[in-house]
């Protein structure tokens, strides 16, 4: 065989070989036009459209209809995101501006190789090959600052499905204080719905809160009264310092995230005001947050002002059971408000320590509010109490 | 320039696309010897190793001299050895005997790529790919029959770290009866501790169960009391009809089992007997199961007398706290019995539907077993609310 023949083959046989390899990293199912119910081993949907044959879901397809955004892209973040992909939400809008590294490979979703990328970028590749039905958007800046809050405000009242709609409902997966009071105030001013998520700096406990403008308190009505001064991760690292994180926490907290998500775009079960989690003996305590009526934000005080004057509705929707009675009831559903709730009158510490400053300074307005919502749902849990003292 | 140029271009162009394509679907991180603190970007347990500075755990290390088994590798049991993998766990030894389907993918982990692979070596890939510091072992086959339980016995039995010695913990992630009972009769047999897991056909619920042999009711002690009747997935499928699922419930209930998974393993906070969890409202319960002294199982007759003769040493290992008081105070710490536990006396049908058997023949022997323990609970926690009631 002449030179030129052995080079003619080598190169046919290394031309194969490339686009075996592209094939094998572009695998990806096609769009699925419709939802179906057709349960094949090739559907995707076929389990979550069996919650309609269970009773629990009355049209599983409107989750194509919804348009959720998220904030942060981490720990919580991402299996958020991962969560309601798989799920078949319309739209996913993902804020970030952080790079992957490995340092965030004790938590699930990322994988080392996307070590070094954007991570709503890496998010979005991971995503898109997951479920291609989800049209999924990304916003490579951070909120807080001046010019990007504009853009991220403006994102979220136009990011509906329909042309001209906000987004459903935007989850926070944020770490710190500023990100948090910049979501509050955009959802404030537009009259958006939003949760509220975090993980504790010990890594053992986390917190789900469902936060609607006007009628349950807002972020700047009973904000954490203590909260470290502008120390982010930079500054911790430099000084061989960071939080703990497990993947358990975290993924528990997005679990309990995205379920209430679920509930609240789809109506089914009973969506949960705040929801907490202790790892260290499994305690979940609930609690619910009266808004603060002189809230330092003046978005918060008109939509006050306006779930005041609405007609109160209440929304509820049967679902016809076509198979197997679920056995739902909870004799023992008792609701106890956490004494490690986010403020509390005796959580005012004299002495602030290093790194750490006082978030506002007139405590005392806050501390009316919270003292009377957590006396509120103090006083149910003892109704509660009695009413399974009796029982009993 | 000549064709023999042009060609011999042409060939070093693909073959260096080639080498990029192979490393794009190779990148991954070197082994690493032993974990370290340090809090760098390119160090994966420095988020890990943080417990210990937090006062969580004392020496998070440890980890790596653990061996857990992970039967089941679906919804639950792949999320859980995922987990387990960016924890750093020693050796991971997975059992499953299905395939990955398009239809999996409304659940965490497993991508649109994998279909058609067996699961366990889909997630043994995927986990190696991750954190290569994990030792994954397969075994692809059904533990229930005859000749395979042996196999899996002997696979747990010596499948510890150090020679000649039994993994660390058992882990269930099955989806049916005869395989729980075969976990069971194993765990029984070498007296090993291990969880029970599992999730409700509607999705919308879950629980963990601890079950140490001798200590705890074992799974034939308080069985249920009807199950499906050689109704397996295919068959099912056959008819139309498959179970709903949700990666939210799955996911907390994989976060559920292993968070007490490393509680148990690396010895901090407290371990739940069983915690269930109820999506639809968000409630959480917990309780505790004493062993059948009629068990059917002679090996849970042998444990028990065991457990008996031994005496009662209570392991306390104290963390010294050395950054941060952790706030894990729980005044409101109350456990109660769920209503809806796996026996109560009320919920014996008189009929049984198509489709479904009884478990077993003899109620009764177990009736009073389980009227004793949730009597027992049920105590526990009236005491709990009457001191609760005092102080309120």
């Amino acid at each position: 065989m002449s030179a030129i023949e052995q080079l003619r083959d080598k190169l046919v046989e290394l031309q194969s070989e490339l686009e075996k390899h592209k094939d094998e990293n572009k695998i990806q199912r096609e769009k699925i036009e419709k939802m179906s119910a057709e349960v094949v081993d090739s559907n995707p949907y076929s389990r979550l459209m069996a919650l309609q044959r269970m009773g629990i879901v009355k049209d599983y397809e409107r989750i194509r209809e919804k348009s959720v955004a998220v904030v942060g892209v981490g720990g919580v973040g991402s299996v958020t995101a991962d969560m309601l992909t798989r799920c078949g939400v319309g739209k996913l809008i993902l804020f970030d501006y952080d790079k992957v590294e490995l340092a965030n490979m004790n938590r699930l979703f990322f994988t080392p190789d996307q070590a070094g990328l954007s991570k709503v970028e890496a998010a979005a590749s991971t995503l898109n090959f997951i479920n291609p039905d989800v049209t999924i958007e990304t916003h490579n800046y951070n909120i807080t600052t001046v010019e990007s809050f504009d853009k991220f405000l403006d994102t979220i009242k136009n990011g509906g499905i329909a042309s001209n709609s906000s987004v459903d409902l935007v989850l926070s997966c944020v770490d710190n204080f500023e990100a948090r009071m910049a979501i509050n105030a955009a959802c404030n001013e537009l009259g958006l719905n939003w949760f509220e998520s975090g993980v504790s700096e010990n890594a053992v406990s986390g917190h789900i809160q469902f936060i609607r403008p006007g009628d349950t308190a807002c972020f700047a009505c009973a904000p954490p009264l203590v909260v470290a001064e502008n120390i982010d991760e930079k500054t911790l690292k430099r000084e061989g310092v960071c939080a703990a994180s497990l993947p358990t926490t975290m993924g528990i907290t997005a679990g309990m995230l995205v379920q209430n998500t679920l509930k609240y775009l789809l109506n089914f079960g009973e969506v949960s005001d705040y929801l907490g989690y202790n790892a260290m003996i499994d305690f979940f305590p609930k609690m619910s947050l009266k808004p603060n009526p002189s809230c330092d934000d003046r978005h918060c005080l008109l939509r006050q002002k306006e779930f005041a004057a609405k007609p109160k509705v209440e929304k509820v929707e049967t679902v016809e059971e076509i198979q197997a009675p679920v056995h739902e009831e909870n004799n023992w559903g008792i609701e106890l408000v956490d004494s490690s709730a986010p403020v509390t009158t005796e959580a005012k510490p004299k002495e602030v320590s290093t790194g750490l400053k006082l978030a506002y300074d007139a405590p005392d307005k806050t501390e009316a509010v919270v003292e009377g919502a957590v006396g509120n749902t103090a006083d149910i849990s003892l109704d509660d109490l009695m009413a399974q003292m009796k029982s009993i």
